[in-house]
């Protein structure tokens, strides 16, 4: 089989130009004699790496100086520990919006830390929507307010930035980064595992205001105190490399592929073709209110959940994979990250209309 | 420059075999059409992956049924928090000794959750031998006694396993892991970071008794806590995908070339090989104890410190590289890691004594 289309939320589809270098320098990077895999973290080549990515991500997103870009481990989950035990200062009670199955991990592992204040919630539309955002119940009791502005697995999006009442805003940003510009004076920090729009899993970007790192919790382990990293620029102990290392690489391809406003001009143009078709169709549902519509992954019903593993089957033979729904949901999702062409999109939805015309009721 | 001799203490050399395998099969992984980096780690495809990969490591240290194998992220650094968070039970003190820079390591992060007993110290020795560890000073009062069998940066190894008197016995072994056999019923956990002789940076193997799971403080984060990744197959989160396949590699590779008695018959033959030439010699020194040298980490002392950057270049040129020491002990260090061909301490010695005789003083 040659290269499929893969919709898989996460670890996810990457840029061909980027595996293809990564392949090609497998055994002996940039006539260094060795693998990328291989090279200390403290040697020259290895360092100019790392820093090489970590401009080009500032670039991307305009990381203003007074924010620390981190590369760590532990992917998002870690940081739903790691952002209370950083950010609690002499706080004991965080705010925190829920919108689906993300922002409840969230809560649960901040609770081992704090109280949580869930000051807003779309639970009663079962996480298909955006709950009312405008004054939320916020007091200077609140150490911070943090929010998934993506829900990879309801597929909702929250795409205007919460008013935080002056507390610092906190975002879970795993699977829209870099999908559209964002402007990051706006957070206290943002944090994304890197395993969708960023490169391998085993890699979490945490970018966080300077002046809030410092003072973190005392049982708080040093590879996840956040001033402990900036002051070793991220090598406090070995970081993943590798994943370091193709992560430059991805950040390379989007600056030449047009950057971040690029980006998000073909994520809408992705995402409104698969809605169209689901929505003119009386065979497929989206379940989530329009404006709330991810761009990022799609779920989608079929007319017979008997019809779900036929549907997944045939969807391969024509080289279309990663489709099964998350099993809290079921049915079917489609991730429609940056590497995503426009051409998988067409071929999944030509796939779509003929699968519904062959299994109609 | 083609493939160099790679000394580096870790990430480190790896072997071309599996380098070729990577690299061979980064755009389309068994055509399955997708690569390693982009396959989700839920599917059948990186499930299989995952499970060869730790029932070859199961089968490399004959690791009992009764003893988790984890596939975790954080490096031993983040398990120097963890081990406290989940062994110490209702204990409130900790036993460790102290033989270099990573028992110290693990010693300062430990104090974050426990009192700690150093009961044995080799500091007076500047680190460079083995302290008396018979009639350790060890109650029940202890949790666990943690030790460190090979100082990578020290390059001093406790070749004896050390009397628990009973209690929980926890070895880091990041540093000679996979070198030689080990009886694993010996220990209630060893950990290691994979960077030397496992696989790339960015995954930690720990191997622990399942009875002692479970009972962890309740500040402990969900995806270093013990009981919680055994019971996700350590998927809890998604893990570092592409490290622990390449491990998988790793461990394949291993078994191929004939276990672990085979690397240790390999690893006493090059330290040999290597400690002989630098004691019959009068311009390199290593200051270890003979009886206690690691034979992994071969730290080692020229004439002359200010030789030491001319040695670094003209190796170089030979194409030896990663012989740096280690900042905090300066001079040189060769680390002999699995995958060093004898070719290469050959290489090596041969200009070591080159490099004497042309810079004697």
């Amino acid at each position: 089989m040659s290269r499929i289309y893969n919709f898989n939320a996460g670890p996810a589809i990457l840029p061909e130009l980027v595996l293809e270098k990564v392949g090609r320098d497998m055994l002996n990077l940039e006539e260094s004699g060795m693998s990328i895999a291989e090279m200390s973290h403290r040697g020259n080549a290895f360092v100019a790496i790392a820093h090489g990515a970590e401009d080009s991500l500032r670039r991307l997103l305009s990381v203003p100086d007074t924010y620390h870009i981190l590369f760590l481990q532990g992917g998002a989950t870690l940081q739903f520990s790691a952002i209370p035990m950083n950010l609690l200062h002499k706080h004991t009670c965080a705010a925190y919006i829920d919108t689906g199955a993300w922002s409840q991990k969230a809560i649960t592992a901040a609770k081992k830390y704090c109280s949580v204040d869930v000051v807003a919630t779309n639970v009663e539309t079962k996480s298909s929507s955006v709950p009312d955002l405008t004054n939320l119940n916020i007091t200077n009791e609140h150490a911070y307010l943090h929010y998934t502005p993506n829900e990879t697995i309801g597929g909702v999006r929250i795409f205007d930035i919460p008013d935080s009442h002056g507390i610092p805003l906190v975002a879970d940003m795993s699977s829209m980064i870099l999908s559209e510009p964002v402007d990051i004076s706006r957070f206290a920090l943002i944090y994304a595992g890197a395993q969708k729009n960023i490169g391998p899993a085993g890699l979490t970007i945490v970018i966080v205001r300077k002046d809030l790192c410092g003072s973190s919790l005392s049982i708080t382990p040093d590879v996840i105190d956040y001033a402990q990293q900036a002051k070793n620029d991220s090598m406090l102990n070995t970081p993943p490399t590798f994943a370091w290392y193709m992560s430059g690489l991805v950040f390379e391809w989007i600056e030449q592929e047009g950057g971040l406003a690029k980006m998000q001009k073909r994520a809408i143009a992705r995402a409104k073709m698969l809605y169209e078709a689901i929505d003119m169709s009386d065979f497929y549902r989206n379940p989530v209110v329009p404006k709330y519509r991810s761009l990022m992954n799609v779920p989608f019903l079929l007319a017979d959940d008997l019809l779900n593993d036929a549907f997944i089957a045939e969807a391969k033979e024509k080289g279309l994979v990663g489709l099964e729904g998350h099993r809290s949901v079921g049915g079917m999702r489609a991730s429609l990250y940056n590497a995503m062409p426009i051409s998988g999109v067409e071929t999944l939805i030509t796939f779509m209309q003929d699968f519904a015309r062959n299994h109609h009721l």
